[in-house]
């Protein structure tokens, strides 16, 4: 028997790769002798260069690099070890590692002053190693610059009517009349990104970045307005400056603009998250005459089918033609609706009403303990068939 | 697929019967054509007569009586419908119905005066209906009075030395000097009694019904050492008047010497209550074929194991080689006991940290959820193998 195991992290509690030692643990209680592939996975969210680091047994990179207000963070990217059997020349970098909303505290939160930098910063360093590919995961961001911060770092140059430099954030984009690339990184151009962009926001408009995701990185509506006018702005100068208007491309508006930044000077390829992270870890291949795979995340509910990472693994496991089994910390309202998709039965793990700290605390025997009565289950089936 | 479903009641919120119905729709989504034997269960404790008038179509009967504090109250029993195709005589009475310590205001609570007369009048309305054998539970009563109120109301007199009737009451007693039989009810003899007891406690002393169980029922350290010395002249008392001496007797001291007086003035036999039930619901011939027994309770914890619902299902299930399957409301500590006792699996049906009372009150419908889960797995496992 065949068994894959591709969680994502459980929040809070376990990584990845945590969740599924768990669940190998648990069903090795019953079936000792099924081989066991473990697929750390995850969606382009939080926990994305832990679990692709360890689903290829890669490396960490810690950096110190430009944080979100200009001030020095220390941040962190992963270097993928072998897939396929392959070595990997592909980095992933989470904005939110050097340009995450965590780095800001709540009461200096401001828009119109933070800076991707950071994360360009971790780019440049990548090229530098000499990577060829690098997955870029938005979720988190402080900033609404658009990923001019970032680009900087990768030395193309923004400069206003005085060409003088533009300092960061994304208001100082009110002044830009010109966009330099003469001096950017010469490896920039031979490296392919793949961008995990789970939302289809336009850079603009009631739906845009400023407006959507403005107020969570502490805009007021005074300041939406001012943004959003200065990212309108922005893509005008682009155009001027002969670069393609990707204003309206779906996902654009991701992460203060950094979507269409991206596009603009990374020549990045947006797409899922869960998409990226299944091809860069070659979990098809993986599933190859498997009986089974197991996946899971710390919370399942109504959300999960819209591209989280259960739902990406059920329906590669359903193109594949195998069976999948959910396990999730918690269900939440709706959890039931992945089960219309296909996937045959999801297990939550909670024994007891606790605190959550204390079910965090437990999550991993939880988890053990669960995943041994699934496979009990199971095994009862085999036998009295 | 015969499938018995052997449920005890989930506290709070479902009856047996609602949880094997619950139990029987989720499964039923995987498995339409199984054939299902829903047998709702209980271990003697509160819920006893809910079950197994459930289990066996019977009915119940509403009866004013004598409540523990001498006052008016409205009291329940069951009477048994078929068991085996046979139409039953037999009646199931708890004591905490008619002397229940949750009839008693916590700021009345005096075991001094407390009598069990109101479960005597329901043994005695069950007697003047034909009945020939009575399941007696003995939980959560109020009373310290050995039963004698119960004797009371079925004819006996206990009388002091100035042959006056003694009053209600645990202390009552110590004024005892002579018991008569000669009025007792006439069909008494013909009726045979099961008490459900799962304590071994004697009637005095340290490990006696006055130390372990009077606190609870409102004594204090002064009342204990009264009531343990008045037990005790009892006991002589008893034996003065030609009765058998059973203060020794494991289970005498059970519900305020309840244990004691079933034994001298029903001629009772005191066992475990999951047997009787089990016994009586005729679970054995049940399980006879059967592919599968689910079974289950509110909570399944380290506890459990020792006469509880499940472990007694469990027990027999192995007796009869029928592989078990647990489900409970929750899982406390050491809760994966069972497991090394032969049940197969367990499983929690908490699907995330909520209010308790939201997940009493969603109890039916994740019950539902996980029973068509723990299905969907066991089907997994049939069609792989």
């Amino acid at each position: 028997m065949k068994i894959v195991i591709a969680p994502d992290s459980f929040k809070e509690s376990l990584t990845a790769l945590e969740v599924a030692n768990a669940i190998e643990a648990g069903f090795r209680q019953v079936f000792p002798d099924a081989e066991y592939i473990k697929v750390p996975m995850a969606d382009g969210g939080e926990g994305t260069v832990q679990s692709m680091v360890d689903a290829t047994q890669g490396h960490l990179v810690d950096l110190e690099v430009t944080g979100p207000l200009g001030n020095r963070v220390m941040a962190q990217y992963g270097i993928l070890g072998s897939v396929e059997g392959q070595t990997s020349s592909t980095a992933v970098i989470e904005m939110a590692s050097a340009s995450g909303l965590h780095l800001v505290p709540r009461d200096q939160r401001d828009p119109l002053y933070t800076t991707s930098f950071g994360t360009g910063e971790l780019i440049k360093d990548a090229l530098d190693r000499g990577i060829k590919h690098i997955v870029l995961g938005l979720g988190g961001s402080a900033t609404n610059d658009a990923g001019v911060g970032l680009a900087q770092a990768l030395g193309i140059q923004f400069q206003g009517d005085n060409h003088q430099e533009l300092p960061f954030g994304g208001m100082a984009l009110a002044q830009l009349s010109q966009v330099d690339v003469s001096q950017a990184h010469p490896l920039l151009a031979e490296c392919r990104f793949d961008v995990a962009c789970d939302v289809d926001n336009p850079l603009c408009g009631e739906r845009g970045a400023s407006a959507i995701f403005g107020p969570q990185k502490g805009a007021t509506p005074e300041m939406v307005t001012l943004l959003d006018k200065t990212l309108e702005h922005f893509a005008d100068v682009l155009v001027q400056n002969g670069f393609a208007d990707h204003r309206l491309d779906p996902g654009a508006g991701a992460a203060g603009g950094m979507g269409l930044g991206a596009k603009v000077f990374l020549n990045a390829t947006l797409k899922p998250g869960i998409e990226i992270v299944m091809e860069t870890v070659g979990l098809a291949d993986k599933l190859q005459n498997a009986d089974l795979v197991i996946t899971g995340e710390g919370r399942i509910d109504g959300q999960t089918v819209f591209g989280k990472t259960p739902m990406g693994v059920l329906k590669q496991a359903n193109a594949n033609g195998v069976p999948t089994i959910g396990i999730a910390g918690s269900l939440g309202k709706d959890a039931e609706a992945i089960l219309a998709h296909g996937m045959l039965a999801i297990f939550p793990i909670i024994p007891a009403l606790d605190s959550l700290d204390n079910v965090l605390a437990q999550a991993e025997s939880n988890l053990i303990n669960s995943s041994r009565n699934i496979a009990a289950a199971i095994q009862f089936g085999r036998l009295m068939s």
